[in-house]
């Protein structure tokens, strides 16, 4: 069982990476930090005669590492009220990734990934990242992922995540289907 | 009454586009296609003893237009059940104008925005567009902007939207508690 | 194709019986109005050793006739936000039926029908209806039925529908996918 | 701090059951199981020349003792994605309490109330039951109401709560922000 984390925050020792690394205590994880690479929005080309022109960024190195992981842990601040758009550019680009002769299969693999999502904010996440969390769940059914488990958490200023007694909790039991490596 | 269109495709005669065309047609406004544009990520740093940096890109141009409008349509393609990162990389940003001397009043000004919201994608969007929906209603509850009305539809081939009826009636309806300029 | 109209409304001449009744204009259909029957409250005796016991009330009746149809139309009242308890009075029964051996193959009957909803409120329905819409649509995805489509419409005072012309509008193309009968 | 759960399971011992007991261990509490008392459905006379008939059955007796506290814990059964009917029926009246001469003040009066929720369901409701949370933070928004907190927990087979270990663990979170009478 093999888990890399793919972190969407924009500073470093964020309350989300705080929060995340929390709940993976203990399990040894690949961690990507989105915010230390370049990707460039897509531009849909799905339906260019020669498809999608390539893109000269770190996507690929990055879409690789992941590709390697049976569980994924979205880790993402909460900026009004969805995914940071650091993640989203990273997202985003799955769409020419399932069109990439360089990456067969893609859509069958990511299939096979047990996700988790784990999700910061200062605006009432526990309602007001609802939306959130149900577009994570749709993007799980189309690829036929399992959505596992995500917590969702309340902080704002630097740290102020570790007074949140009840986020560090549910982070402890987020993971709790996988088994711990002995 | 001046109108802006906030275009998050990315590409040309998108169906998007030509969705929110037929709903403006008639009407005067000022068109911002953000693919055209530069916008780097945010980064967060609301808790910086120094604040943001400066960042050298294509942001403060366009939120400049953006301001001087009565009605914002936010016109986004549906990647991924939610907006493209192209328009989330320019929302993120706000965040930033918030705390940004040069624009004073920025949440206020905001505040007095009318928005609609046009969303154009492949997968049943009637019921997974209705996240995106909700966190559009979530930023206009945080600015007291008044969120006017949305169409969200169906197409995903080129030019698809265009044998989309039901769409067309609605987005004829969108505007319809705007009055066209005599 | 066979069309049921299940009403939930609690008074004569709704504002949900208005717009249905629009929406339905030149379709012959069978009307429903479950404020005239007497259902009971489920109790929920799935695990209990002798099933469920016999309910006095007028639910298996009107399941029958339900079942008779290809398209179902449920028209409610948003009532605190989803359907009134007139109409949940109905659907929570169908736990019982699914386990009444006098409805064998409910589960299946149910999956083939065709799905539309015409709920009406006067609190925001364009947004504050959207979980009662996502709501039905798992309700659908749990028997196999298809969600068609549906519409939403703010009215309060007795008639009030029939000045909102965008509802009206949209009624008429709620049913735009059943051919009418020629 | 004066706390009411209001049951609306239709079984005794249920895993709703279960799971709230759990959560107010060590409270005080006057607990309402609406499954015991007769009430029938709202009949919308909001509109009528001489508003509301009085109705014959248990519910004035019910929402006497509800405005008494301070705390309200509305714990449902997950029916088809929504509470039960059980709960819907006495949720719709509180329309007619608000019209009623015999309870002034009502909205003002449960506005002060603070709300948790616990449902209990056997279909996924760590997504599925998220538009039930939502509807009820409108219920709240309407009244001015707190949404303290909510837990959404899988259980389906009478007493299988019980091998829950993260829904007994969020339950003890629960009601944090309330002190422990000492």
């Amino acid at each position: 069982m093999s888990i890399a984390v793919i972190y969407g925050s924009t500073r470093p020792n964020s309350n989300t990476e705080l929060l995340t690394e929390h709940a993976i205590k203990g399990h040894e994880v690949e961690r990507i930090h989105l915010k230390d690479y370049h990707i460039k929005p897509i531009v849909d080309q799905r339906h260019d005669a020669d498809g999608f022109d390539d893109v000269n960024d770190d996507y690929n190195g990055i879409i690789e590492r992941v590709l390697k992981h049976d569980v994924l842990i979205f880790a993402t601040p909460i900026y009004w009220y969805s995914m940071s758009a650091t993640m989203k550019l990273f997202i985003d680009r799955w769409s020419q990734t399932m069109r990439d002769e360089n990456y067969p299969g893609f859509r069958e693999k990511m299939g096979k990934k047990r996700v988790y999502v784990v999700a910061v904010g200062g605006d009432d996440p526990k309602i007001k990242a609802l939306p959130l969390i149900q577009q994570f769940q749709y993007i799980c059914d189309f690829f036929g992922m399992t959505f596992e488990n995500y917590v969702t958490a309340k902080a704002s200023q630097p740290e102020e995540i570790k007074h949140n007694k009840e986020a560090y909790v549910r982070a402890e039991q987020l993971l709790n289907n996988i088994k711990q490596p002995s």
